[in-house]
């Protein structure tokens, strides 16, 4: 096998290798191998056709055209027959460390109660009567869930808590199923703080002092829900600029359910991403664009709350850089589907399925400022999914069916 | 296993027995297991808390709660470790017996081509170039991949053969399937009838004459798509009056595309079923409604061509029984997923997930005439679903997640 050894890591003795033949439509999202005559979305996807792929030690050293790779032995072989292989789906929002669901709210919402965020106070009092192990088994159960169904690389927030003990507890539990961690000590005012004189200010230096320093150890990123009813524009800032101090990387919930704030906050303070961005104005998509931030959108939300979907072709248009993601939740998402979020994106929100894919993994990995994900070249991690298709067009085409045949995480056959 | 023996079939040496305990809640769709306080919607899908279920000999004959069941050993025993237990999905509207795909023209149909029948052409021009085989494992892909998301019936059609020889060995196929075959002759006028004086006129005779003639054996059901641009009403009823003739039962593809004629020539010929229900006027609904007809409706279809959902509160509100299926063509609704027409019941077409599930299970069976499924009581065959779930609500509440932990068809555990 020259051709690994020539362009990969021929020393790594360690892990095993795998080698994935008889791929009929490979999609890399490497801008290396951009077809001149496809339509930008296509293009971008990087399409090889008769394609195979070699990990070794978990990442990628080898892709091309089947006929290129020569002979050789592997530990693993898999013959894809045919099929659609692309890149693991890259889950950049989920809030996964909870206890109990809401079916009992869901329901009533779908005989038309409104969706209020207040609902999530549901969810922190039953999490913060969990003990660890409940926490863990939940999130454990959710991170399997999900990569059966093609997600290698899931963003996992705190946010349940809202106590020093509880968000960061949270974020240990998180921790040990991804690096993407995000302290979201700011997603509701805690409920004891609401007879307060001055609720947000006093849950914000809770936030900003003792819950963060407990938390920043465990955490990646810090995030807020910037809405109202939530955080206001300089509460956000200050949570946002206190984690940023710390050494964590910004990230925004913002314009979900109404007009605000949010989107120039997370430009302001030059945020990796701003998720939901429903609604957004003329000056919020300028800003996305000018500051580059990710806009992370979580149609699942839109759909369980039978919302207006985010306006995806204006985001593109424009040139902002968009990705998908479930915001799995017990409130406003309970999906853990990426291939649904890629459905909707396609049916409801007039993305074509090229650029609904490459959001749901080169978009993600993004949104999290990863390049060793959402992409199939060598070097990057070898997250793969073989789809039950032979076109990733299926993937919008076939809503609800799951077409995840196999699923590979770091060179290994998870699924 | 006293209490076995007593309700069910205590001779039946035969097949093997099962035992399903620890079921937290249980859909059994039995009237008389009403709870009198539940809501009506609840109360139809008579739910067993704490419950167990005995199948022997691929039928059920116990149901009750677990403190009821006296003992006693099973060739297979479940634990179902708090789930939710459902009946196996009916899934009575399939088109499974084809070649090739449509994903292009999905595609172009997602960037605004509108949806228009004549694309059922390009999957005639390809079944009729395939052998059998290909035909049996198409369908037999499909079958396994409905089992796996928990559908234990499904009615499927032919129509994509269109000649006496492709019909006809299209039925023979599905009857490899499932009893619920049904002939679609008169799903478009053949493309060779196009040049004809009269297209329909001469279509309808070959379809009423040698087509019947050779299908009838292979088939249950005989059905008509009444819609402009395919069959008007007279058209529709030759066809249904030949089908019966030959001892076919009824039903109809109608009101889809638009408003027309095809309730009210279902009701007429009392049919079981009048499918899709996308366009009703009042006296449309009466009409369902007078003649018992069960309104099929095919949220799939309309997600996957953008198009306006039926009215489900409103045949609800007349006392029209609904059953919900998914459609599955590679045309308009490609998808083989009963929870996501379930969900989009409940999301988009405001049923209740109670009502929703109901009409997915009792609702399919009722639109297939069956007694012995949709149901789990003593006497019907062993279908069910254990669900990743502690409750129903979650099919509508977690969509596109497969939720199906456990599938067990004619007592088998198929998945």
């Amino acid at each position: 096998m020259g051709r690994v050894s020539a362009t990969g890591n021929p020393g790594s003795a360690a892990g095993s290798s795998l080698v994935i033949t008889g791929i009929g439509e490979l999609v890399t999202n490497d801008p290396g191998r951009r077809r001149p005559h496809d339509p930008p979305d296509l293009a971008r996807l990087g399409i090889v056709r008769d394609a195979a792929v070699v990990i070794e030690a978990g990442r990628v050293v080898w892709v091309g055209e089947r006929s290129e790779l020569d002979g050789a032995g592997a530990d693993v072989r898999i013959d894809a027959e045919g099929a659609s292989v692309v890149p693991g789906f890259v889950d950049a929002h989920a809030h996964l460390v909870f206890a109990g669901d809401r079916a009992a709210e869901f329901a009533a919402r779908m005989t038309g109660v409104p969706y209020a965020a207040g609902g999530i106070r549901t969810t922190v009092a039953a999490t913060r009567a969990a003990d660890d192990r409940t926490l863990r088994s939940t999130t454990a159960r959710l991170v399997a869930e999900m990569l059966r169904q093609g997600t290698t690389t899931v963003e996992i927030k705190s946010g349940y808590g809202l106590t020093t003990l509880d968000e960061s507890r949270s974020l240990v539990v998180a921790g040990e199923f991804t690096t993407e961690t995000t302290f979201l000590g700011a997603h509701v005012v805690a409920p004891e703080f609401t007879a307060a004189l001055d609720p947000v200010a006093d849950y914000v230096a809770l936030v900003t002092g003792e819950m963060l320093d407990a938390c920043a150890p465990h955490a990646r990123w810090v995030d807020v829900f910037c809405e109202r009813g939530a955080f206001d524009a300089d509460a956000a800032r200050a949570v946002l600029r206190a984690g940023m101090a710390r050494g964590l990387a910004p990230r925004v919930h913002a314009n979900q359910l109404g007009p605000g704030p949010g989107v120039q906050v997370a430009a302001e303070v030059g945020a990796a991403s701003a998720d939901h961005c429903t609604h957004l104005d003329d000056a919020d998509v300028a800003a996305l664009a000018d500051a580059g931030v990710v806009a992370t959108l979580l149609p699942g939300a839109e759909l369980s709350t039978r919302s207006p979907y985010p306006d995806a072709r204006r985001l593109l248009a424009a040139g902002v850089t968009v990705a998908l993601a479930t915001d799995c939740n017990p409130g406003s998402s309970y999906t853990s589907s990426m291939p649904l979020c890629i459905a909707l994106a396609v049916i409801a929100m007039r993305m074509t399925p090229a650029e609904a894919l490459w959001s749901a993994t080169a978009g993600g990995a993004r949104s999290l400022r990863r390049e060793d994900i959402g992409v199939l070249a060598p070097g990057a991690r070898g997250d793969l999914v073989i789809l039950d298709a032979p076109s990733h067009v299926h993937l919008a085409y076939r809503p609800g069916v799951p077409l995840a045949r196999r699923v590979v995480r770091g060179g290994i056959t998870a699924v």
